[in-house]
Formats: structure tokens, C-alpha cells, sequence
């Protein structure tokens, strides 16, 4: 049976981080392209999406639009009444690969977890959903750990930095720009970012794009 | 046979990124526990530690004292000298495992190779070290997969957070203090960092240590 990979995605002011490098339009598009990613990703290793969706948005995939209230609340409730094995997959993951969610989901364990940077969780990989509940706020990936451990549930922290990697802020462009294949890197190529070193360190920079060349504005 | 593992190692006023936060003397000290943990992985993998080192410093492994000079060079002297299987492995990377090594240097590729955070490369592992050369400065992942391509090396990226985790400024110590288990970990918890959250973001803060808990000042 394929897996349900249900994907939390807010499609209005996304990715307020970026703001100080992205337009508002900009960055809804950015998380536009990173979901098409991660949706790639999700097919490529045999899961169904589920976008959970804090608006209606146009999609040919399955969506469930839901109220922008807490992402964990939210989460929880689908859990409760998912049927069988369950992935729950952040949308700002563009280094997602089918290949890395694979060793996600092929777990020996009760559940697996991949660690988001800062603290966060990006991936969960459920067995039996009732058995769990997420929380999100914070630390999260420590809170995570906890649960499994208390609701007696064997855990595997899957080692992968393609899953690791969210994007946040500028500094994490770099990782897109260097690692992306997709069709959220090629967005970001398009609007002018390149690659600087300085002092040995790696930065993006923002260049003019020619007259003609410019990323086209969002569809409506 | 086991490969022997090269790891760069600045034993005097190391991590300057780190200055904000953690005295000269802090450093050095981290960033010798950072290497332990390191050589701890490495031997873990039955790969043969091999320290090169900016200063002759205490160990029971085996160093090469080399000048200041650049890294690049004096490890591709080192690496055209190199008989046989050769890992490099910087000693910025407390995370690392037996395991994470384990998959890295068990490639079926010519060559395989970690990236660092930002562009960066922080494990390179080569099945015939004659036929490579490294070159570290600026974005050194996308000029060593370019170097590998030159020289007609495959080469397989292995998809590891806990190898591509390295330690350079003050939020890279949320990663540590998260997912550490090591030296390190242990030797920032007697300093008196922990983990905090605020609006739902994670930063590490410095608490003071109760008299007769603090941290033993470096041996010299």
C-alpha cells in the first residue's frame, strides 16, 4: 500500500525570513516551487499527497483546506482518523529526493524521524498513526523523540541532510542554489541568484536579470 | 586494508566565528573535543587516524606537523604520498558516527564525497588518492565534484546531516546540543549552554554555572 505523505503547506505570506531578499510575491511562488518538489519527491518513492492547505489553492492534487490555526491541532486530527502507514512532510524541503524518503519509509522501526535544522522536525514516518501525535512549537525534534518514547514506539532518526535541509532564510538559499535540481532552484536561477564567495565564505547574491529573461510574475 | 583517515586539525585559535560567544581559551578546547569525537567515529569505521596538524600538540594519534600554510596544498602533498584507500575528514564534525563513516567510505564509486553547510566539502573519501586534488577555498563542493568529473571519477554524494553538521557560529551549537551524544556536547553543557526557544525558534544560551560545576580550564 502506498503511504498517504501528508504535506503542510501555507500558500499566502510564506517564508517571512526571506523577506528581506524576496518580495511577498516572490516568496509565495518560492514555496509554490518547493512544494512542487517535495510532491515530486513524495511520487518518486510511491506515497500519495495530501496537501494540507491553510487555502484553497490550484492543484491537481488531493488538498484538504483547513483553517490557519495551530499546525500540530490540525495534524492531529488527521492522524487520528488516518487508516495506515502515514508520512507527514514539510513543503520546504526542495532537496527532497525519492531515494531519501524511501530510506524514510523502509524503517525497521515503529516510526522514523528526520531532524530539521535548529531544533525543528521535518519528516515523520508513522506505522500506525493512532498510536502517535506531533507538536510542533520549539524544539520539536526532541519532543518527538519523547513521544515515541512514551507511547513505546521504536524510532529511527534517519541520517540525511537532503531532508534536513529547510529553507528559512538567506543563508539557506545557498544550500538550494548548490544542491536543488528542481524547479525550485531554476525559479531562484531565474530571479538572479548566484553564488558569491567571500573571504572564503559562501554567500547569494541577488544579480540584474537581462530585459527578457525576467522569472514570470506568479499566475493568479 | 583500513583507510587511513587525514584530519585537519588547528589546535591555536581556532573557530573565530565562534568568538561572540566562547573565549580563545573555549575554543581550543572545544575544538579539541570536536576532533576526539571525530577520531573517536573514525576509528569506530576501523579507519587509522592521521592528525594534521598546524602545531604539534599532545596525542596518542599519529600527527603531521605541518606550517600554517594552505590546506589544499599540504594535503595534496600528503594525498600524492598516500598508498592506498584515503578518507579526509575535517574536525569540525561532532556528530559524526562509525555508521555515517561506514556508508561513506563503503561507496561503490570511484570516489565519494560529504558537503558542508554553505558550500563547503567536509569529507571526501578516494579509493586512489593519485588520481585526485583538493582544493577547499570558497565553494569547494561544486569545484571538487567538478575535479572528480575532470579526472573520470565516479562519484557518489552520500546523504548525511550528521557528516554535513559542521561547527563554525553560534546556532550550529543548536545542532550539537541537539543530536551530540559525544565530548563536545559535554564539554558545552559544563560551560553552561542550553537550548532555548523563543517565537518558536531554537538559539542556544549561555546560563551561569553553579559554583564547583564549571568546567575545568584546559590542560595546557
Amino acid at each position: 500500500m502506498c503511504p498517504h505523505a501528508l504535506i503542510p503547506y501555507k500558500p499566502v505570506n510564506p517564508k517571512s525570513r526571506l523577506s528581506p531578499i524576496l518580495t511577498k510575491e516572490e516568496r509565495e511562488q518560492l514555496a509554490r516551487e518547493m512544494l512542487s518538489d517535495v510532491i515530486a519527491a513524495v511520487k518518486d518513492a510511491n506515497c500519495s499527497p495530501v496537501i494540507i492547505a491553510t487555502e484553497l489553492f490550484d492543484s491537481e492534487d488531493i488538498q484538504i483546506t483547513v483553517p490557519d490555526k495551530d499546525l500540530s491541532g490540525t495534524l492531529n486530527e488527521v492522524l487520528s482518523e488516518s487508516p495506515g502507514q502515514t508520512l507527514i512532510i514539510m513543503a520546504d524541503l526542495p532537496l527532497a529526493t525519492g531515494p531519501a524518503i524511501k530510506r524514510v519509509i523502509t524503517t525497521k522501526s515503529d516510526m522514523s524521524i528526520v531532524p530539521g535544522r535548529g531544533g525543528g522536525t521535518n519528516v515523520i514516518f508513522l506505522k500506525d498513526p493512532s498510536k502517535y501525535h506531533v507538536d510542533y512549537y520549539g524544539t520539536s525534534f526532541l519532543k518527538h523523540m519523547k513521544i515515541a518514547e512514551e507511547a513505546g514506539l521504536s524510532c529511527e532518526v534517519i541520517d540525511s541532510f537532503l531532508l534536513h535541509t529547510d529553507i528559512d532564510e538567506a543563508d539557506d538559499l545557498v544550500e538550494l542554489l548548490t544542491h536543488g535540481t528542481g524547479k525550485s532552484r531554476e525559479y531562484l536561477v531565474g530571479l538572479g541568484f548566484v553564488l558569491s564567495a567571500e573571504n572564503g565564505r559562501v554567500r547569494v547574491e541577488r544579480k540584474a536579470v537581462p530585459a527578457g529573461k525576467e522569472t514570470p510574475a506568479p499566475t493568479p
